[in-house]
């Protein structure tokens, strides 16, 4: 039977121009939706999970398109709850070669950013999940979002559901009195598996001068954190906006494990291949036995979905596979 | 030589689906921008008048790109102030025949809205102006925007500029702790040329029972303010969001005038059609020497404006000369 | 609680020209999906009703992507089934005034067409449903379709549940060996209601010269089939492909009623406004206590229709209310 | 078997920004070709007739996708001449309701500007033909063309072809040293068939106040150029550039008659009707046998032509035989 | 004088998302038409060369478009059948780096799948060819289409007129009950020039165990069927969907050449890459008097077609040239 | 205070097809404007500097579409002038790997092209002004034209005014009657700054053989024409249409300087590169202290040009800034 994955985060229209386009040149805007953790949901759903994303919309006609999207993509939506009138915008300027693609949020008072942990009740929302998958973007975007992250996480852990976060978080985003540090330990303490990178793991937890090899930082935390279990990072060299590689990395507690490098020549959309990433982790721990395919999965599911427009990683599980196993070759079958 | 308009007031972002789409089918948005007070500077600027609009921007790349939107519709931009982050928007779905269309706002928090008087230097901005409008959606948005739109009109008041102000506005707007029946009457009382409906005088001003004719309604406007020389309004039957009929009226203070009724059969975009009968009004009375011809000419003007998409009146002064003069054939000469 | 409308019928992909275009001067076409009677499920759902859709698809990509579009549009897909690889697809090309529109079918060979009853637990697929729909092309489709519909109907005959049936269908539809006045008897025996007009009646039973009344036939048809409770039609005039007019009528055994004619002045979109009808009367019926009121109910939303681009009724609630009770001028609140 | 035509002119390249927009608003344009006497050409061809159009193109990329343009809608290529390297264009933007269409031309120094009689081979062009029809607009271009266009006529003449000119020209585009009035009649003269208005003999051939009526100043014309056979004209109305309305006319030597008129009261585009009408008169003498339904299918043509977007009738012999024969409704057959 | 090709083959309707877009992203299709023969046709016809490409459409709206796709790309269409009413479709997903391309085919019932060899009189439709062209596609669709190819084929050796066979074909289309085996060598036999892979060769005619050079198959192909007097095949790398590589091969009997290889490092549309590459060949053997040219020409053909959208080769002569000639730099001459 | 450039022109209207279609596939244009003087000015002015561009159009809708092109493009517009009717226009099919771009100009006769000197009031316009840049296109274009230039150029010099020429012209523009080597020396002879290649110079000046070198060419450049300080140039290697690699190199009198080579692997347009150079080169000259420096941001402002659509540089101070300190990731900072 297909397992079950539960996301929760803000959900935000995604509006962009057409092609290569400057703001300065757009006379339209290509319209799509995504959030970290809901990108998450929808890649596990095309890969033939059960996936649900709990967030909060905006009680109003942008609320429901918003939730339509979720719906097309495969997710459940009984669980979305709304209120107050506001969605969260981000603009994406796409960038290409030496030129950066330029991002500007509008999200700030959002429906979301008002969630409160008495709106929502977890035991309803994680029943019959596997695995309950959260993001650093959620606790700083408001204290009731970081209190409603954590009542979800501790409620995940009481119901005996696996617990993943991937804690990179924004420095820059933290405005409501606390900060990243005060915040987040709080959060992974209670995560079998997380995702993040050294510099992410320094920063967040101050754990002192250890090298910059997440190997080291990997076993730093879970020394503090003992409930954590794997610490998965992926490395990025960005050649250029149109050229990057990727290459994916675990600390077992026991091993550390690097995958091929992939290099993705001809970049489509840069956007929500970190999440991509973390779909892929919890797809392939989940169906594969050991962590080396779990983890070959997930940084080829990441490789792909620079190939495909949107924050939505929708390639499918043959693609997957077919990278994984070595077939970068991109030829159609007939 | 040029007559030169100065307007203030929020600009936003529309966005709107490609034609009568419904949000829920939306998967790209055509972009213009518009706001009550810039729409009736464009429209006078393509009939040749000099034009430039007051507006505070957002300091980023939206702040930016709106502004290129003024000045490609032939304003100037030198005097535009920017800050913070937030560009207003509004999201228009397009009604027909029965289905009214649906407008969402997000402005709350925009960077006009924290617009304060000291911001701006209202005798730099009304140099050489001859003419100073302003609408009543202004000081609904903020305490900041009401006080920099009185000083704009006392300011004008000092230089010797008209004023006209189209002063209805909408109660639901007024969220910032005075009711527009406290902040309106200290503005309108400095103007020389009201533009509003019947209703819309007597729920500012509590006038009373006045019988729902705009010309009573003015005299006792004219009586409580005398600095008001002409009280002007257009009546709109909305047959349906397709069609639509509009007569101008004015009470000169000694004459109740009311045009010929135009029929708009097949309405391209509603929106604005207000301003684009302000502007009108102020190009009629800054270019004709008797009322009605102004009046004719305003009338022409907001009935032209629903054949062009988009907020802002592009049509030329042959177009509405033509019409005034009763040509309504619409036929192409070659 | 919100009603539960369950539907069975064909979901073809339909293909146009933008705009007006012809198909000789087409590029490109625009996608939607529809089918008579998933288009009356979703018109419920928007209204807030639950509703499910049965149907067979391709089990290709394209049969995801069409599934994709119902649960978008409110719809549950997990009763679903899958198999073959043939999608209908029908091409449409919009007419205007005098020049109708063109449609070409391919849908011969479908998936759905080579559904056989053994593939659906209908007591499964109708659990917790408040009412059953189908329509006259159903049976004209294949003889495993025919089948399944009188299964269908016969379930949901035992279980309690209303029937209504769309019964127009189109002579030249039925292919596969079987007449229309052999199947559509056996189909319409069970049903409570019946949405039809005097020529349908009289084509299919061959009822005799009963003078082209709704009242007179819909008299015959329920002496013949005394389970049926009202016969409910609509008269549309087309006075242009631009122009239509519809009026609702309803026999309830006692009483012959007709509503209001509603002009449509500027149609948008005339596919599907006979579903729009049928769905508005299944809401009508369910949470109204008098006839006339579903009808009227019914007769609005089948008017707005006509301004929807694709098959699918998606306005709300409001609005269908709002022109019932007469508001006619589209005129949007802000 | 089917009959041939033959026609003579430029053809040019429309652009036109899309939907509605003003000039100051395209980022776009719609790209067709156009020209009075190959619309004339192709709208037969689309009839079912073999038709073929003379004309000289630019020898480079622009000149070979007009020819692809002709050829993909039915015309023979074979004929077609090359030289020079500028193809006319001309820019549309498309008018509502009381707002005019506005065009803009550049066809100064054309390809076909640059035509010379020797440059074509008449006897070889015409070969086949049954019918040859050419317009005021072609003599106007330049001295070459006018020639050109003489000779054409004087070879059908002798071939024993039908000759018909649509004569209407427009005086300001006659800029090559001779007059409308010196070049015109040496034309006129030795056609069969002549389509116009009284406005337009009258201005062309000085024959002095005869009143305003087709009849009369048909007759004038006949009497001065006996060749004539018929002088045929449409009414045409303007309500609005969105609503048109129509009626043929036509003088047979010894009748006087005149068809209904028909309104187009959702104009889509009303460019090329009048072409459309000439059309529809040339398919209709040559396939009716009396001159009233001629004249009934070429106005039938005429309004169905209103509602295709381009310079073309693209509208099959169906369509217009249905309007022909009174129906108007514009309803779809399944 | 120009040399003429004839090909025999079903042309389908195509349609593809924009851009990137997977099926599931898709409201819209980009709509072209191909088939590998007509393909062939239409590449040389850009080259200059006569053209005629026989099949059967539909009866419908959607043959007569078909039509006009292949007239306007400067095939004749006199020779085109009509019947029946169903065209085929393929729609294709465009793929990226590694993410293949995906394509879904609705052939099946097709109107050229009905042909019958009575149908066409190809001593009529032959005359005046300089070559015939066939692909192993066509004898797969149905019986009597291979029964019209094989006499197309013996027609065409009667004739004098040199036939070549693109004889790849996919083992999975057949499905009429006979296999590639029993049929393919039958038309084989009879043809001049072979275009194939030493797989091909060998799937096909069970040749044995002959290394998987195209030489060694050559040879043994030639032995079996004497009239071959040239066996070609290219040699493609994919690098990955968005960078492949080239390079041509010839068998001339005598001599084995291979050209250099050409990278195409940005693929825009790899569909019909092959059939450039045959197209190229047929000019290069018609217009080259040694093989070593026509092989450059028809991989630089072949490597060109990479960057054109849709299935046909649109190409100049000059660009064709320029890059056999070993100027890759797709320079911009002004 | 900003810097003030001015330059003057021909502005084009550009007319692309969509993406890589070719011209036979176009049936929309996308529309720019474009012209290399102008191309500079709007450059300088997206970073930060006042700039206005002097030009002539046509006295109707296109002339003013142009015109705000410029306006929105941040250039002031009161000193254009208007007269005749004919816009320069010039279509572009855009290139990929081994295909070139095709370019196809109708600009003959334009409203620029009859310009003449004593329309311009250069005093006037070059106020306030401390640089002007023209180009060798300029006096190309017609007698008028280069007279023009030639009394902007004095004027410039008697201001005390920078004056920078990008000499390179094309041989087969020249067709008044006046050849390159008459009229360019008399205008280069008064620039500070001359932007060219060996080439360039050698052509122009017949400055014998001098090996091909930038150095000796502009060495000899200066002997001839001692005003000019600095020679400027860039070497551009064309890998393929896609793909290109830049090289800034300066003879300061003094010193040979040259860039790092920049490779711009994915092109999104190539057209107005030489003019982003130039306002770099410009914006340098005017903002650091050190020709290397100034080269550098020449060349990485010509870089990040191919990055952007149109003719124009819009990229940001910042991103050139990057780019030149040697961040070629084109990474996002959010």
């Amino acid at each position: 039977m297909a397992k079950k994955l539960v996301t929760f985060g803000e959900v935000m229209m995604r509006l962009s121009p057409p092609g290569y386009l400057k703001f300065s040149q757009a006379n339209s805007f290509e319209l799509v939706y995504g959030g970290g953790e809901a990108n998450v949901a929808i890649s596990c759903a095309y890969l033939g999970m059960k996936a649900a994303h709990m967030t909060r919309f905006p009680d109003n006609a942008l609320g429901k398109a918003a939730t339509q999207f979720l719906r097309k993509n495969w997710l459940s939506s009984d669980q979305i709850i709304y209120g107050d009138n506001k969605l969260g915008i981000y603009f994406l300027e796409k960038g290409a070669v030496h030129r950066p693609s330029v991002v500007v949020y509008e999200r700030e008072g959002s429906a979301f950013s008002k969630i409160q942990p008495e709106m929502i009740d977890w035991e309803d929302v994680l029943k019959d999940a596997d695995w309950f998958h959260w993001t650093g973007i959620t606790p700083a975007v408001s204290e009731g979002a970081a209190l409603s992250c954590l009542e979800a996480i501790k409620t995940a852990n009481k119901m005996g559901i696996m617990v993943s976060g991937d804690i990179n978080s924004r420095k820059n985003m933290w405005k409501y009195g606390q900060t990243m540090q005060e915040v987040m330990p709080k959060l992974v303490a209670h995560c079998d598996i997380v995702i993040t990178s050294p510099r992410g793991i320094n920063e967040m937890f101050g754990l002192g001068e250890v090298g910059g090899k997440l190997k080291d930082s990997a076993q730093e935390l879970m020394k503090a954190y003992p409930r954590i279990k794997k610490v998965v990072g992926k490395k990025r060299k960005s050649v250029s906006a149109s050229e990057q590689e990727i290459q994916g990395r675990i600390w077992t507690g026991t091993q550390y494990i690097k995958t091929e490098t992939l290099n993705i020549s001809h970049v489509i959309d840069r956007v929500g291949t970190g999440d991509a990433f973390a779909a892929g982790l919890i797809y392939g721990l989940l169906h594969y036995d050991n962590d080396i395919q779990a983890l070959d999965f997930a940084t080829a599911a990441c490789a792909l979905k620079h190939t495909v427009m949107g924050d939505v990683n929708m390639v499918s599980l043959e693609n997957i596979i077919s990278l994984m196993e070595g077939n970068t070759s991109g030829a159609l079958k007939r």
